[in-house]
């Protein structure tokens, strides 16, 4: 027999949780191969997929400007070929020039410094500036394969033991729990307000903040994910401001998930940084310890495969940089392309390029598609019965909380799942439509929610829409009380 | 003050090392810097890396064929035009497809399964298949950021606490050294043997073993490097099944890593994998556990700033590898461009593509001359005074073992710092020339050693070894007793 099992290895691994990717997908995965070798084997022919933020997945189109220049990034030496000039734009060739000359010898497939190549990191501190209206140093950003490794290496430094813990928002992206899990921390939860749009309140993290303390846990950071994942409300710039006062004083370093920062579909809300409220407030380093999280993965985007992001880390003694930049250094660096590509997101083209009226249109084009299908879909979730829906304002979910039948609950019961599993479950094998279930991101004890997306293409809406709607009634009849 | 201090963060942190990105290398970045700033400020007007095996920062060119099926893969739009024809070869563009019609719809910024997708894993492990002869599955594969972040994945699962225990060459690479203190454990060494050009002997694992066991340590798993890092050797068969036998015996999980399989440069010399030689010992999925690590970084592709890698996982129950794909899906996916990559360099062109002929020229070009700096550079280190160098056989390392004066090392003492780490400090000083001192990656007690890579250019070896020729003799007329 191998020598590894369940019995024998880290207890972090068995408890770590990733619902994102978990049952109900993998249920998924097999029903699509069924439909694949045996036609018409279920009563929907596709699977649609709600459960993750993808949009490339799903038919979303890449940003033109943003490829011609991760392509001619990859093969250089093509920039001096005329056939060039006909097949991109003049703009991105001459961006390839410009990233190629901020390289070492140009050489776009050697490890770069494990912050990210300078160049980059100097164009990515002036596309904060230019966002925030506050200054951003380059060697305050590492460039990181996607937010995910970024979130572990923060969570890696500041745990030590199950003693050390971190507050986070109930409902949150289970990357955060997982995390926390890996590394043997305790998640200290607060809980968002579903009443007043998923509303963050200070008098919450003061009480939770107390309860912690007095189990013994040493309360070390507090994360925030802004606009909200999976919640999708975009916070107000008074509760950001109580957000900072709060870390300030209780001495907590502030997490700020910040990938959905170009995800807002609501016009009396807009995105501010963490950082831009903190120094709007006057606090500069010596008064705040923040990190704010970037990905190329969300946005308009959505270049999920290219694994690119990054951290600003501000409000550090330099002995602790140093330390941050020895755990990268032993991944010796993020990958080129995802690098290269989390500058192009921070400094995209401008009023005057060749490709800026192309480009603004395919940006628009997806977010103003993002905001219709986020309006339609949290109108179909308030018009089934026993649902609610906040209003979708920013980043790409919708997070409904459905008033299940005791006779579903006590159904559930019996199969040996959480409700809202049986739900989903239910759902899937009805209709092939795919949502994770709310305890995958946790919800207030008793209520039971899913998260959905907003990514399916505007001519699959329809179908969700009626497909979920069919589906929902049936499920109400079958166990209404 | 910042809330969080040296005094307040994870020890683990603390405690993990990584030499080859260390003091040294910085103090080269600050002397490049001042010849930027103040040209003629030290005795030599360049800096010679030799730290660290990334061959296309020293300007090795990157393979064609690779080049252009990446680019087109991140820019599918051009490959109707005909335009592309001329600026991409016929082989490249037909990859290209291929590739694309393995992805869902194509969507090479979507993230992907979490093991990779699964027609790269097809090609992939086809390409094991045939390198082995023995049966290799697409399901068994995982693939990664570079080979690291496999590494780390391994060891979170392995590690429980620090009586759990792997068994590490030494001399190592620090990946191993660094990632057993990240996650906690113990490393126990085993030490190769340099009389015999670095031989590894069975009677020493045992050894070993059972001086961590009597220290009430519960080995779990042990990493062989072939061809060796820092160390240069390439396993002889009989050597390999010694190991693979004690493995089995013991209960350890074979941790293999196998990113140099490429780089080998002697003719009585040749990479067998580990999965190979098990498999020719009658030893099956129960008999034995392995892990091999492979990585787009090294072999003649050196393609490290594509962060492309996989490793393939035997000899688990399906519980374990239901943990490492949850551990996995934390992260979501590794790069897509990595993972295309790892399928090309598992199947590069063959007889009859276009591109084989320049594919094999370029190929052959620079293991050639990789052959041939290595086997230089050997020669000028035995030539010097107090200095023996085992032969160089493969991987991208030369690890010299130097004798150096009392006197030498009694100024070292002053100097509070390693002999090693002194010598190389003087000798950066002095020349420009980077080498990684032997303390970061362990080595017999009392004895000295320094890595050096081959890959600078062929034109700068004969500065490389003049400079060090010149430094040594002066070293050694400084400090002899």
């Amino acid at each position: 027999m191998p020598p590894v099992s369940l019995d024998n290895i880290n207890p972090k691994v068995l408890k770590c949780e990733y619902a994102v990717r978990g049952e109900i997908v993998t249920l998924a995965q097999a029903l699509q191969e069924e439909l694949k070798s045996k036609p018409g084997s279920h009563p929907f022919d596709e699977i649609l997929y709600c459960n993750i933020g993808n949009p490339q997945s799903l038919g979303q189109q890449p940003i033109t400007f943003f490829r011609e220049v991760l392509a001619l990034c990859d093969h250089p030496s093509i920039l001096d070929r005329s056939e060039t000039q006909g097949l991109f734009s003049a703009d991105a060739i001459e961006r390839a020039w410009q990233i190629l000359d901020q390289i070492p010898g140009r050489a776009t497939g050697a490890y770069s410094h494990s912050q990210g190549i300078k160049g980059l990191r100097d164009t990515i501190a002036a596309g904060i500036e230019a966002r925030d209206g506050f200054p951003a140093d380059p060697n305050d950003i590492f460039l990181t394969d996607g937010a995910s490794p970024a979130v572990h290496m923060m969570m890696q430094l500041l745990i030590r033991s199950e003693k050390d813990g971190i507050l986070c928002p109930i409902p949150q992206y289970p990357l955060y729990s997982a995390s926390i899990a890996l590394h043997g921390g305790a998640l200290v939860p607060y809980y968002l307000d579903e009443a007043t749009g998923w509303g963050l309140e200070v008098s919450e993290l003061k009480k939770q903040l107390a309860d912690a303390k007095s189990k013994g846990i040493t309360p070390r950071a507090l994360v925030v994910i802004n606009p909200g994942n999976p919640t999708g409300q975009v916070l107000a710039e008074d509760n950001q401001r109580g957000i900072v006062e709060f870390c300030k004083q209780e001495g907590l370093v502030l997490l700020a998930d910040e990938v959905y920062q170009e995800n807002v579909y609501v016009p009396e809300k807009k995105f501010d940084s963490f950082k831009k409220i903190a120094r709007s407030m006057g606090y500069g380093e010596n008064d705040i310890s923040l990190v704010s999280f970037q990905s190329v993965s969300k946005g308009y985007y959505g270049e999920c495969g290219k694994r690119g992001g990054y951290m600003e880390v501000t409000g550090f003694v330099p002995e602790i940089r140093e330390q941050i930049y020895k755990v990268a250094s032993v991944n010796l660096c993020s990958n080129i392309s995802g690098q290269i590509l989390a500058s192009l997101v921070m400094s995209p083209p401008k009023v005057g390029d060749e490709s800026y009226e192309s480009y603004s249109a395919e940006k628009d084009g997806i977010l103003s598609s993002l905001a219709r299908r986020a309006k339609t879909l949290e109108d179909a979730f308030n018009n089934l019965e026993g649902v609610t829906c906040n209003k979708a304002e920013g980043a790409m979910y919708l997070f409904p909380c459905i008033c299940l039948p005791e006779k579903a609950i006590k159904a559930a019961e019996a199969a040996k799942t959480a409700p809202d599993n049986f739900y989903c479950r239910r759902l899937l094998n009805a209709t092939g439509i795919v949502f994770v279930p709310g305890s995958g991101f946790g919800q207030l004890p008793g209520t039971w929610h899913f998260r959905c997306t907003i990514l399916p293409q505007e001519d699959k809406i329809p179908a969700v829409v009626s497909r979920l709607t069919e589906f929902h009634k049936s499920f109400m009849d079958e166990f209404r009380d």
